[in-house]
């Protein structure tokens, strides 16, 4: 059976989504080859890295056999992928990161699994994710450096992807958990434009801010996963577009980044600009920094209402950390406060949409600097916050070092529902500093 | 054991849920008092209305006896309510209205179970909904003509709620699944602001227009039902606001209502006048007529989604009239058709602001006349999409009576997050029309 890739040297267990597909349809490995790859890797590397929450190898390579026999030559045929543990498998458990939920068996597929495996993906099993997709960490570690955190709370999704243990992985996002670990672990990581994808299936944490999320290694990858969970026909990035218009927001918290991150970032706003980008800097309005309080109080409010049943009934379950945490500022949130935070970012909504007649893209940092040593799976909320709740589609893009050598990403933010329009730009922008 | 009410010589089974929380809390009855004569009138009526999905007399009497020693003084102590079978339950089977899911076990409660129980509610049992809460009907009947559609897809709630079987029970609406059957059982039935009342743990069928419904016998007991389930303590209904500025809107479709439907709502326009609520004829944009067709998209092309599983899996369980009906209009609508869509609706949704700065209420028609006689659960969908598609609040209030002495409700919608506004002057409309 033939193993060598199309374009790439690379080992099977390395390749894109799409190499993987293109060889498939073209008789050159099969679903089953790519998958004891990606099964091989793991036995190699889990020890370490640990983003596996469950992992069958048996299911893995009956499913990538039926596909072999079948000759199907759907979008995603024979791709291994990874799922966050906060969304609904029919096959395997599903736990939300607590042991509230320790063997829980969904009865059916979310919406995402189910449309991933209509176009052919194998499912590899299920990520780690921090408890209830919020503060607690699990047990992943990044795989750059395993004395530090892959970031969350997607954490298995982010470092399974990182160290080529699957293509694809679906993460979500609140706050910064797919950005985040894409980020720290140093792959591509998208966040939608909030209410494409169908959350159906999957963990609400606060349903006005919740998006689903896919973490990839290459923005082709990410269009067409996203495609695939839009439920239409795959579409190409566009790679006929004019050089984008990039605005450069160093945001209100500027000086709150690791200085790394800011020389980072100004260089590459300079790289864009000589590549023949048009380059601005751009100021939001002051009052956006008020969006990091009203994210908080929002995500508080329908978080603690969303695990009613768990409150009541299996409180000595939930880690402290989470109760003392979100919990105890959603339950500390009026009405009013949440009706009012809600139409603030109403209005911050309509406010950012202008800035983009003048802007394809903003460039802003995707983390505060390298993942840092330790456990804290989502450290410096306040890097995504302010995105998130802006409803905004955004992509970080694996292209720059810090001081220690490891990764960090940039990330870039299109207007709503111009979501392709953000793959084509990040796929020229990408081009021009991804050798960084 | 005392039985008798403390406000009216009903039996108790006929309770308001504020009439048997201040029963309750001042020792007049108990919770298993009002649980078995809930459970007699089900006894007796349940052949002919078939409301129910699941009940287990034994579970709810277990309940009560366990409220009644814990000597609690919750809100909703001791008051029975229904849940609509799309509604996960910890302790009964969840079938979503389809052979799919026949004796579908979830592990946890949905946030508005956990929350109503946490208020003191007794989970009387699972209410009938029509297959997905879609067009395909359930066993229930109008229990004011068994020869007649209760409306759906809330049917067994709608139902449940007008035949004094519960004071309370949980409804969803995409479309009109709330306001249909509280229209057609002659009861209160309220669709909250989109957004407001977590869905955790609710089928999506389409959640960019789900929402929660509650179907209730007062407007006071909808507001308190709306506050448990806003996870708040309660505030009663405001009875001290002016007579309201009611909007009178016969909206694009006024010629395709029953003819006594729009007399009733002229007359009630002119009643209103005559007490002294300020009274004007309200037109909106032409355009809103499209959004008809915008539901109609946005709901396919979402519903086509949330139910891949079921789709790729269990095909042959779907009716025909579904497969044939949403799901191919959804799988008909392409991403870019959505986009134009949901641009549109959002539009709308600006748009209409504005014109509660005049008005606190707009009276417009519950549905297009009596229910009519047959098993449809959801006929004329058209006069729903327009007002669910805008995501603001609705009240029904059960005040008319067809051309077959059945019930007919009026409508009654404000501006979005305006909720208590909303029940204020429903309260004050339903004191000067609820006599007719």
């Amino acid at each position: 059976m033939p193993i060598t890739a199309p374009q790439t040297a690379h080992r099977l267990n390395e390749w894109t989504a799409n190499e993987i597909v293109a060889a498939i349809r073209a008789g050159k490995t099969t679903c089953e080859a790519v998958a004891r790859a990606c099964l091989d890797r793991i036995a190699e590397r889990e020890t370490v890295v640990q983003a596996w929450q469950y992992l069958d190898p048996d299911k893995v390579i009956a499913q990538a056999r039926a596909l072999d026999r079948s000759g199907r030559k759907d979008p995603l045929i024979g791709v291994p992928f990874g799922v966050k543990d906060i969304i609904n498998t029919c096959d395997m458990p599903t736990e939300y990161g607590t042991p509230i939920y320790r063997g829980h068996r969904p009865a059916s597929d979310a919406a995402c699994v189910a449309l991933t495996r209509k176009a052919g993906g194998v499912l590899m099993g299920k990520t780690v994710t921090t408890e209830f997709a919020n503060v607690t960490p699990g047990k992943t570690r990044n795989p750059l450096d395993p004395t530090r955190t892959p970031g969350g709370s997607s954490s298995g999704s982010g470092a399974a992807v990182a160290d080529c243990m699957v293509p694809l992985a679906i993460g979500t996002q609140t706050t910064g958990s797919t950005t985040r670990p894409a980020s720290f672990c140093g792959v591509f990581g998208y966040r939608p434009t909030w209410g494409d994808l169908r959350p159906t299936g999957v963990m609400e944490a606060s349903g006005s801010l919740d998006t689903l999320g896919i973490l990839a290694r290459s923005i082709e990858d990410v269009a067409l996963y996203r495609d695939v969970l839009l439920g239409v026909d795959p579409k190409p990035v566009a790679d006929d577009l004019p050089a984008p218009r990039v605005g450069f927001c160093r945001t209100y918290f500027w000086d709150r980044l690791e200085s790394a991150t800011r020389e980072r970032l100004e260089e590459a706003a300079q790289r864009l600009a000589r590549a023949g980008a048009t380059v601005e800097e751009v100021s939001l309005p002051d009052e956006f920094e008020e969006l990091e309080a009203a994210h908080r109080w929002i995500s508080g409010f329908e978080m603690a209402r969303n695990l009613a049943w768990e409150i009541e009934n299996r409180a000595e379950l939930i880690s402290e950390k989470l109760r003392n945490g979100r919990l105890k500022d959603g339950l500390a949130c009026s009405y009013e406060r949440y009706c009012e935070m809600r139409d603030f970012v109403a209005r911050c909504r309509r406010q950012i949409a202008p800035l983009f007649e003048r802007h394809d893209v903003l460039l802003a940092a995707s983390a505060q600097g390298e993942a840092p040593v330790g456990w804290d799976p989502v450290p410096h909320p306040w890097v995504y916050m302010m995105w998130t709740a802006l409803h905004v589609p955004s992509v970080t893009l694996p292209v720059f070092k810090g001081a220690s050598g490891l990764p960090m990403g940039a990330q870039l933010i299109a207007r709503w529902s111009n979501d392709r329009r953000l793959f084509a730009a990040a796929r020229w922008i990408y081009s021009r500093l991804g050798d960084a």
